[in-house]
């Protein structure tokens, strides 16, 4: 089964777009950026197992600032093995081999292998004492995924050895037997790892773990007749009024997604990362037994790795109908029009439905980095879950949306600096700027994965015989190579993306082959493109999930050909009603557009009183980045001053309300407008909104 | 120091104003609901202190059922009285009778008096053991003030004495001294009783500690260099993490007002009605010291009771300060338009600045009936910071919208039911319906002790020598009578408001008496108003305040005369841009409006996409109400269904955000609407809305 860890090595990126600029930038300098962080902050020699002063610090409970180095160091190791794949990096080698080193000498003779429960809390009774806080699971799965990463690069098996004698050793914690701990965990991530790692190794006890967490999940009654998490704080001796600050009342364990059994869910609750990253999972659970079902029915050859006949069968239908169902609450009800997703600060995660305001002053806007690449990774895992020939552009559109905003807006232009959370509009005093590093430094590291693994999301393709397909997901500059019976079958994809939407094509086919395309038609276009050479009407069909689909016979007759998607041109979105926006949002292919004062000085309160019209005319610039000689495409259109009702007040404290006299506006004056990845790259005071009022002029 | 539950006795309010008639009804059935409910609880007698079978139920922590049955029993003492001075009714004569004879029974021989740690926890060191939580100082205010108006009825200390003795056993406890906590209420109440308590006896001890609770509250370091809430959760043994659940973090002091000091507070924050008690209390802290100023300068006689000149001297400006800034904050941007405070139903209180959904599914509206009420205390009593020549329409318009909408909607037309929380767009989901009783049943007594003393709302009045003064805050039909110069003085108005503006006064002056008479032009009348007969310019102003001051030689000349005010035609208000509402609400003289399902039964979805048009002309219509005879009027506009754009949508799960194309709107219908306050009294499911969006038609 595939996953875009594993067949981004397929794609080779060139030319200058974003996409190849942002990854040449991971590799040269912000992994070692993160390096220096990990050296600095004591990361890098944790798994010598030495005291480390930190360890000293009890001002949190119960999550100590140590708890997730162990994840830490797993996704950079990741993230530096799929970068190396591309670009040989010799310091960047050397850590990773010392790292592995280190982690293979800190793990236990029986298998267990965690800083916190080895060095600072190495009382055998702790270990497992909390799954609720204590992130032993989401460690382990950050460090399988590392492992997996590791074994594919360097082909041997020095860190993926220790990680299987782990699994093996947590599939005998956690079980559904009398003497096994009926536990999951309360961050999900080892669920991911896991399924991955079946389908690399085909371990049974990986599958069997990861379905079992996910079926276990919420069960009000798992052990002793106790929801788990109160069966465990009962064990630890805490009352059910003592909790974390996340959890804004006791017992409120939606806030990991834990509140009821996973197929009861009606909606997307708490903890963004969790939620999706937990879905991911789901995702692939169900993808594993539809390649078991396609395998027994002859038509999908299994890797070698996978014994998906051997596997338990799945009330697959149930878990895909949650699955979706969950999708189209997260996102038709709490995601931000820039992909991000959760509303909430204190538990980093969603609102009620249509609860998304743009920032602090409104009640929040959190939008976490990693939240939205969980996004992406779900979204991409549900593509698999479509047949092949009808991929469906809902779950292309929305990772697309992620990766050009809420995630590409998470890196500064130089690679060295993050942002944890990512709101819709920003002020001087709360600017979401970036930095260097956080204290639970989980989005840096993830960006850097994600884009080292990047060419995997681009697209789907695989092959029967010498039938081969491509269903082209997102489109850049890109060459695409695999094998169709033996032989080479390579697509290469040429574009100006996302500025234009003019994408050229060439397929190399060995003879014999005959491959069908299918491109990916955003819902933004407006089903608006042109194809080149012009195709008759049998060789060309739109696919109910929304992609153009070129038959063999035209990929044979035009190896060379275009797409001309439309779209490209500024046009005005605004939110669901419900969500008592009432803004207007510049949009231009994919690409979300904000305000910041660095180009409209005059802006004293974060463009919150300055309204547009979707009326007005909206014209381009082509511009290029002083700094980093990047271009891009600034947006301008007029604007209005709101006049506020309560300037006309003489007195305040006053009876509450105003008359409801007509919308009153002030001076007219240019608004000028940035991609939204963009912001905060240049000096400013961190003014900005992507949301404005709408008035009518 | 006149409070409004001591000089009720000098108005009668006669004819049938519905202030009038509901006075009635409470004197008639709420008061005999409500010692049902008593009894059929076990509350009547739980002062014989026998065990009851609630006090097992420990489900909650740390608050059990029964921890406010003391301030139950008090409130409705307190309201009986009042209502027995209008009405003698021997059912309720004889209860307070009954209860007080208890209440003195389970005083503690050391002065101490709480059912909980009498009966149920009664060691003596879990007295005064958790502040924060557990009310006792809480309950001791309630009983306070019915011991007050016990007093005041029955002309006997049978309940005051006990309660002397209790204060005096506090003060011992609370202080400054090293030996003392350094405490004071998680929920104030007690603080606004004590000053209640001084003005009418002149107790040293319970102007002392008030003033303590006051100054107090708040100190990071207040006891052994600690919050006093760390402090004692430190000697209960608490964990800093374990926490009721209305506090959504550790240490969340906001929710009652503890997070700093009060006079470095810059809005009002957490509980709201602990929020409004306290500032009751506070503004009655600042009254005592204009008091004692102008006592000493001679200006004011204090009554025999208040020994204001021995009173510390206080920075009252510095409070004053506090006091009115958190007013505006309040009203201005924590007010909904119906006089309703507090958004979030967890904590019961406040949201950020302009955080003012209208319901449930927009995040939340809590405007707890109690609240309301304390704004009414708090807005009487920062009248009265005024000087007498200038009183402040600001407090008195807050005072009556609240009045008229969101506490009178609290009550069901027959008495018998009452709401906690009175949300501006309820739904079948979330009906805000009104209910015999509550578990905690702060309200419907609080409500029935509101109305008992309203007649001390209506207006101030004084003399110095022969020159009396009348400022008129409410209109209704009443007569005032007070002595001047020993000497009766009276004043009648006598109005069909809140229908109509025209308010016909005669006054009775005794020979030699000069009168000014001050009377309130509300903000919505927009200053426009007729005085009969017409006054030449010499005879009357307008106040900075905002009212219309007849000078003593007008009110000799005429002293009947008639006002009539403007702004009784239908308008249109709004609440604040930054709210995000774009609602318009339909509002007549103090009276704001609001749609239900009985009367539009088209309506499916709480009115939600019922959009209104400022630009629409409004029709009026007398109604009667079938079930009381009570008179209103309805109003009648045209409104339209809003399209949403996901109705476009044919797939859910796409990206979010939709084309901002013009405002699409379908049918047209009338829409009929009905005074907030009226709401849910008849069949209907619950469907109901205040603010509609706008549109433009």
């Amino acid at each position: 089964m595939s996953h875009p860890q594993k067949t981004f090595k397929d794609t080779v990126f060139h030319g200058k777009s974003i996409l190849s600029v942002r990854r040449g930038t991971i590799a040269k300098t912000t992994l070692h950026t993160q390096l220096d962080r990990l050296h600095s902050t004591g990361r890098y020699d944790c798994f010598k197992l030495k005291w480390h002063p930190v360890y000293d610090d009890k001002s949190g409970w119960p999550v100590p600032p140590h708890l997730f180095w162990d994840s830490d160091i797993g996704k950079w190791i990741e993230a530096a093995c799929y970068s190396l794949e591309s670009v040989y990096d010799e310091v960047v080698d050397t850590a990773i081999q010392e790292l592995v080193g280190m982690i293979r000498g800190a793990q236990g003779e029986d298998g267990y292998l965690n800083l916190h429960y080895t060095v600072v809390e190495p009382e055998p009774s702790k270990r497992w004492s909390n799954l609720r806080d204590m992130h032993e699971l989401y460690n382990a799965g950050h460090l399988i995924e590392a492992a997996l990463a590791h074994h594919d690069y360097y082909k041997n098996d020095l860190l993926l050895e220790p990680m299987l004698k782990y699994v093996s050793y947590i599939r005998k914690v956690f079980g559904p037997g009398a003497e096994q701990r009926h536990g999951y965990p309360g961050h999900p991530e080892i669920e991911l790892a896991l399924l991955r790692l079946y389908s690399a190794t085909g371990l049974r006890d990986a599958y069997d773990l990861a379905r079992y967490f996910l079926e276990e999940r919420g069960n009000p009654k798992g052990q002793e007749n106790k929801h788990y998490y109160d069966w465990e704080a009962e064990q630890r001796g805490d009352s059910p009024w003592k909790r974390p600050d996340p959890y804004p009342e006791s017992r409120a364990y939606w806030y990991t997604q834990a509140h009821q059994p996973i197929l009861e869910q009606q909606s997307v609750e708490g903890h963004s990362v969790r939620c999706v990253y937990l879905l991911t999972a789901v995702a692939d659970m169900i993808r594993l037994d539809l390649v078991r079902q396609r395998s027994v029915q002859g038509t999908v050859q299994s890797s070698s790795n996978e014994q998906q006949t051997a596997l338990p069968p799945l009330d697959w239908e149930s878990w895909k109908t949650t699955a979706l169902r969950l999708w189209d609450n997260m996102v038709d009800k709490k995601m931000y029009l820039t992909g991000g997703i959760g509303a909430i600060k204190q538990w980093e995660g969603f609102g009620i439905d249509f609860f998304l305001p743009q920032g602090t002053d409104e009640g929040g806007c959190y939008a976490e980095t990693c939240a939205s690449i969980g996004v992406m990774m779900l979204a991409e895992r549900l593509l698999h879950l479509c047949d092949d020939s009808d991929p469906d552009r809902r779950y292309a559109d929305v990772m697309e949306l992620c990766l050009y905003n809420n995630v590409m807006t998470a890196m500064s232009l130089d690679g060295n600096a993050f942002t944890y959370v990512n709101q819709l509009a920003s002020s001087n005093k709360d600017a979401s700027a970036r930095s260097e590093w956080f204290e639970v430094s989980c989005c840096p590291p993830n960006l850097t994965r994600l884009f080292g693994s990047l060419g995997g999301y681009l697209w789907d393709y695989g092959s029967t015989g010498d039938d081969a397909f491509v269903n082209v997901h997102l489109y850049t500059t890109a060459t695409l190579t695999f094998p169709v019976n033996g032989r080479p079958f390579s697509l290469q994809q040429t574009s100006n993306w996302p500025w234009e939407g003019t994408v050229a094509f060439r397929a190399n086919l060995p003879d014999s082959t005959t491959a069908t395309i299918r491109l990916r038609l955003p819902l933004w276009c407006g089903d608006e493109f042109v194809l080149e050479p012009r195709p008759s009407n049998s060789d060309v069909s739109i696919t109910k999930g929304g992609y153009l689909s070129l038959s063999p016979a035209y990929v044979a007759a035009n190896p060379t050909f275009s797409l001309q998607i439309g779209g490209f041109k500024p046009r005005y979105v605004t939110p669901h009603p419900y969500t008592n926006q009432h803004t207007l949002t510049l949009a231009r292919g994919p690409i979300i557009y904000c305000a910041e004062d660095v180009d409209n000085a005059w802006e004293t309160n974060h463009f919150k009183d300055t309204a547009v019209s979707n009326t007005s005319a909206v014209t381009e610039e082509s511009r290029v980045d002083e700094s980093t000689g990047e271009e891009y495409i600034a947006l301008k259109t007029p604007s209005w001053q709101r006049l506020l009702p309560s300037l006309s007040r003489q007195r305040s404290g006053e009876e509450p309300g105003f008359d409801a006299s007509e919308e009153a506006l002030g001076l007219e004056r240019e608004l000028v407008l940035v991609p939204y990845y963009f912001r905060a790259n240049r000096t400013g005071k961190g003014q900005m909104r992507v949301g404005l009022p709408s008035c009518r002029h």
